[in-house]
């Protein structure tokens, strides 16, 4: 049984709201968007048809390398053709279709404290912190290399914001910590800084147990508790074209078999990876992904697994990845209509290219928003954070796109019409000479009639130079810092925490994941 | 007949285009946005019939004043209900939609150059230059009182950039000429620097009368000729609440008169000079606008009317308007909703409320743009330039907002599913150990495959400090500094431009408008 006591968190949070107010955070509560809008389907019924039935053509007549042997051995039990290179699998699309049949629409992850529970799928989206970029930046410090410090800033700044769902991986790589031991500090300070869902590289068996072990021990649970239903998750990249590696297929096969979700995330950068054609890249996307899903299903029938969408073009000129483009858009939303023609829940990101949190980053950022929201995007990773193609972590940004966030979380509130919203007995008693300001109409409702934004700055520009003219990007900074400052670290159980402590010595002594170097 | 020769302008269209590029300015081609997704409605159909009810009732129930003795008169007659008061009118609903079901749906504009003819409607955006800032700004000279050099200088960026489609007035206000002949030359400049639509302002018969008669010269029409078709516009704001200046009024009807559009934009702050709620400021917002589309109707049944939206919310702590706020984006999807169920082009803006073309600037700016194109919005006021909640115009924030309109025109494109876009083959072709780059399938397309912005930095992060670690605002003011140096007038036939600078001698010895300073 979770050992978190509701008491204990509600005084908590209490606690941190009024640190929060007194930083001049004014947040939304802790929740997740609902959607309230139509998606916007790029595709028509037949539109739908052809990109499925080329996904189908990819996997039945090209096929998917499965650089693992026990993926394959599992494969080849269900039916399917192997190649004479041992990797190479071709799929019937039925066995496709009846495997992704199996996979829930949505489901729940219950982190160590359960009132941090999310849902991914249901009309609605979880917004994730920027995940494993090797550098960070702010604005006072400049770029450097990820080191453990940062790490843990972000980590107590992703705790901060109500409205960032999930951990999506390290907010910025600790390059400081020795690789073998890493993930051990790693998974610590994601279990005592943050009290939300957090995600395992699948990068090597130890890594992963070692992942999964912790966020037992973490949430209290024995092992059939913690089989018993999602409580972290794990996201597998493709090896794009037409590839799944070792190590991802491995971590997703050890998440899979105890219940927890796989995120399956082809890297399709259309002109590179995947076809120049945006929609041919998410044709190439869907058959890598949908080709682990059905791998997943054989391994445990009703394993919660995301479809990803990665898709995105590639500057011509300089061959960079570009990202918030028209392209990337078009790519969200046609990967949202397949995942709902699909039936599973589906990633994005809000993904930019620019080199520091300017107003490129913010209109590539918007682009991307605009594109996973439009397309009921319900995982969208590297919500807040994220700059320079995902190689930097911006404290800024952090604060930049959880107050863009926020106003698209206000976005989607229904729309209520009523003889109050209407307001025509107002209009009568204001008449044509009058102010809104002092009637009764506007004293029963102003004080929750508007969104309140912590970042964007309205004062008139005199008084905005008075205050010293300082710029998004300035405010945003002293911001981050009198969040870190005013951060406090959600309670855990001691005997929980030497519990964690005492995991983590063994482990470093046996070794952590053994590297070479 | 108009004297501007086709010839000429292709010529002078390719030189221009020579230019821009040797500027590094690679702009799409000049063109109108085309929807191609479904709008966004946020009421459902009984929804609707209420906003629509409640706009009724403030016309039958509470009335509309009209300052304008002439505008009374033709209501009266119309058979409209005036009050004591002598400017109240109340209107019969089924009068009122009469009345509106005589105004176009859609319509062209047509300036002196053809092939600058725009559209109103039919599921096309039209976006205009920033108008009628009191002052500007730039990164070097910093916020300045508007003056004639950076007047005619923000003239020629909107030429210039080939997604502005017309202006809509004085993209900043030209304080240094006195306001008594101000209009002469501010028209002078906006007929010779540009060859695109305009808007005359309503403030007064003799800046009206004299705006439509240089226009007429300036394409080079007889009387009969201008009156055909429309050939300019203005855009008449609403003294709300429920109030009609007479101004304004007096400008509207002399357009109206003379076939020439108006567009009406009540200014429903709301829980200013409208109900705190957004859908009552809406319900106010429809009255204020059906009232004068009403009355334009009765003077010239058929003549091209625009309704206008600019409800937005004000910061409950300071007072001041804000833009691009949640409350902003469903204001406008509402009012575009509602203006469909009208049968009426509607206008909105890209506005926002940041004092600077920094990052607020732009979330906002980019909420403002999701919203009007997601409402398809016909007319988009102040699409380029505008800061400080229209206090000023920035150069560099020109060319941003014209880099993000030019992102979402080319992502309204429609989506082409054929077997060249599915590109099986070419993922077949180039298999799990391949690179899309080398392909023939990647060869035939890739110069044309993706958008190619002009303001966006996709270098690497190490090449972008190389060059400067640039920001999008610096690199702003570098493209619009270089614009600038490359700008050509659009040629004028030197007749014309005689007959006008002849009008212009002869109104200013007349005084021009007068002035009692």
């Amino acid at each position: 049984m979770a050992r978190t006591r509701p008491g204990r968190t509600n005084r908590r949070q209490n606690r941190e709201q009024a640190a929060a107010e007194a930083a001049g955070l004014h947040q939304l509560p802790w929740g997740q968007l609902t959607y309230v809008d139509r998606p916007i389907d790029p595709l028509d019924e037949e539109g739908v048809q052809k990109v499925h039935d080329a996904a189908m053509r990819v996997l039945e007549d090209i096929g998917i390398e499965f650089l693992n042997d026990e993926a394959v051995e599992i494969l080849r039990k269900a039916g399917c053709t192997v190649g004479s290179n041992g990797q190479n699998i071709r799929f019937d699309r039925d066995w496709i279709m009846a495997q992704t049949a199996r996979a829930p629409s949505s489901f729940t992850i219950t982190p160590r404290n359960p009132a941090r529970e999310i849902e991914w799928g249901n009309g609605k989206a979880a917004f994730g912190m920027v995940a494993s970029p090797p550098n960070s930046m702010d604005l006072v410090g400049g770029r450097r290399v990820g080191n453990r410090k940062d790490y843990q800033d972000l980590l107590r700044l992703s705790q901060s914001f109500n409205c960032i769902n999930f951990n999506g991986g390290y907010p910025v790589e600790p390059i400081d910590i020795h690789a073998s031991i890493r993930h051990l500090d790693a998974i610590y300070d994601l279990l005592t800084l943050t009290d939300k869902v957090l995600h395992a590289y699948s990068l090597g068996p130890e890594r992963v147990e070692d992942a999964m072990e912790m966020v037992r021990i973490g949430a209290g649970l024995t092992h059939e508790e913690f089989e018993a239903k999602p409580r972290m998750f794990t996201n597998i990249n493709s090896s794009s074209p037409l590839k799944h590696d070792w190590p991802m297929l491995d971590g997703a096969m050890r998440l899979a078999r105890r219940n927890q979700p796989v995120i399956i995330a082809p890297f399709t950068l259309a002109g590179a990876m995947a076809p120049v054609t945006i929609v041919g890249s998410v044709v190439q996307q869907i058959a890598e992904a949908l080709a682990a899903v059905a791998l997943l299903q054989e391994i445990r029938p009703g394993v919660p697994v995301v479809m990803g969408a990665f898709t995105s073009n590639v500057d011509m000129k300089s061959g960079s990845p570009a990202f918030g483009t028209p392209e990337y858009m078009r790519a969200m939303q046609i990967s949202g209509q397949m995942a709902r023609f699909y039936g599973l829940p589906w990633r994005g990101s809000n993904a930019n290219a620019s080199n520091a949190p300017d107003g490129q980053a913010v209109w590539e950022s918007q682009n991307s928003l605009f594109s996973v929201l439009s397309g009921h995007c319900n995982v969208i990773f590297h919500a807040a954070g994220w700059v320079e193609g995902g190689l930097s972590a911006s404290f800024e940004k952090v604060v930049i796109d959880c107050e863009m966030i926020q106003q698209w979380m206000y976005y989607n509130r229904p729309v209520k019409v009523d003889e109050g919203e209407l307001a025509v007995d107002a209009i009568r008693e204001v008449g044509p000479n009058g102010h809104f300001f002092g009637c009764q109409h506007t004293q029963d409702r102003y004080r929750e009639a508007f969104y309140n934004p912590f970042l964007s700055d309205w004062r008139n520009f005199e008084a905005w130079v008075e205050a010293g003219a300082q710029s998004s990007h300035e405010r945003a900074h002293h911001l981050y810092k009198q969040i870190l400052r005013d951060y406090e670290a959600p309670p855990i159980d001691e005997a929980i925490r030497e519990e964690l402590q005492a995991f983590m010595a063994k482990r470093k002594e046996e070794g952590g994941a053994k590297t070479d170097f």
